[in-house]
């Protein structure tokens, strides 16, 4: 009796993703997911497929599907999974893709804190890996709503020593004594897709971000690859007004990817 | 298009594993890995199937198959796994069962530090889970033999914090100054079946260790489930004789397990 040639993927979380927003059969910003899926593989010493025909699955799958939709890929190191040692360097990765709907944007989110905190680990900061334990257990600790119900709601997560790091599915930019800043994510911490795109259109500096500061904040906003550009309302009692830099920010990016079009 | 209900296992590594010594169709440690395992459950919030059910298809399992194998159980939370939340807490955990050769056991074992360290993560330490690249890279460091090709092999690691904590896919345990001691697991590490079994029936103290603490250990063993109670002969250039104590523990867990009986 075997488990299939997946194992690895399940046993270990030994594989990578990249949760891409789908545009019309096509993946827009294919490149750049491309792009951060090999800087992971280079990590874990995956062999990825080739890309070429990777991107053809993927327009496959996304073949006759909405216009807008969101889609997953994964992919997991070949070999059997009883025992850390791959079993051959020449078995070759195992690709998934799967399609789903687009879930609906809100035009501005509240936080909270999660007491889940992110360890430390240098060897795998930055890369979309499938070990996403502290994830699912930081998301555990509220329920399908916001505190009252209402609202859209992300948390955010501290690393072990104490600075602000990210949101569970989203990195954060803070607007603090006039500079826009985004945590390091050199220890822990994933580098979306969209955190580069911001870094690029607007001055950040990366930093050690601490609660403090973060409440202190002018302005706050999240990003992922799938919901662009959120700006944070509401922390507990407090609250953000409409910042002009985040709305200038969305319709730059409205411009320069089709699926963040205004309407 | 969807990837099934277990995708939370090879999306996130969220779940659990055992990896069982079976003897005769059964698994004479069965209360200990399923004790181990409810302890994990309760951390990660993952409602296990029924204990009894899962015991009668662990032997379905391993009817007709050889006197001594191994046995891997692995449990996948419910729910799917597009967004780090459970879809429902009412999905029930996915069970996966498969069967193994056992491998040899070597006499005596020789180590090698591994670069590879382990976060500190005290929410997840301790427990079995799936979020395993750590091992994965650490094992990745070494090839299929040893040093010198012929040599069983395992690598050392230690925590961010540069305390030795556990081998690849074993605990260890020295002797320093005349006292047994094995490292502490409450930042990171696994608690093993075996070590559990030795702390019952050996004189030892959870201590940080230091790699030098190591280094100038009177004996060393490592165990894991699979192995039960391995010798370490040799770090580098370091050698160690065979210890009584240990000769003595090997017996008693003869005595204590069917599977590791001498012939």
């Amino acid at each position: 009796m075997d488990m299939g040639t997946d194992d690895r993927g399940a046993m270990y979380g030994d594989g990578l993703f990249e949760t891409m927003r789908a545009h019309r059969g096509d993946v827009p910003w294919w490149a750049r997911h491309w792009a951060r899926l090999q800087r992971g593989a280079d990590a874990l010493r995956i062999a990825l497929p080739d890309e070429q025909q990777t991107h053809a699955s993927v327009r496959t799958a996304l073949r006759d599907g909405p216009i807008e939709a969101v889609l997953k890929l994964r992919i997991a190191r070949g070999g059997a999974g009883r025992g850390y040692a791959p079993a051959s360097a020449d078995v070759p990765a195992a690709l998934h893709l799967s399609t789903h709907a687009l879930p609906e944007t809100p035009d501005a989110i509240a936080v909270r804190w999660c007491s889940t905190r992110l360890a430390l680990q240098p060897a795998l900061a930055g890369h979309k890996h499938c070990n996403r334990l502290e994830q699912v257990l930081a998301r555990l600790e509220w329920g399908d709503g916001g505190a009252d119900g209402h609202d859209a709601f992300e948390g955010l997560m501290c690393s072990t020593r104490g600075d602000v790091v990210c949101a569970v599915a989203a990195n954060m930019f803070v607007l603090a004594d006039g500079h826009w800043l985004t945590p390091c994510i050199d220890r822990c911490g994933v580098a979306g897709v969209m955190r580069g795109w911001v870094l690029e259109h607007l001055d950040v500096a990366q930093r050690r971000i601490r609660p403090d500061m973060f409440q202190r904040a002018d302005a706050v906003f999240l990003t992922n690859a799938v919901r662009g550009i959120l700006p944070v309302a509401r922390l507990g009692t407090q609250q953000w007004a409409p910042h002009d830099d985040i709305a200038a920010l969305r319709r730059r990016l409205a411009a320069a990817h089709p699926g963040f079009a205004v309407d």
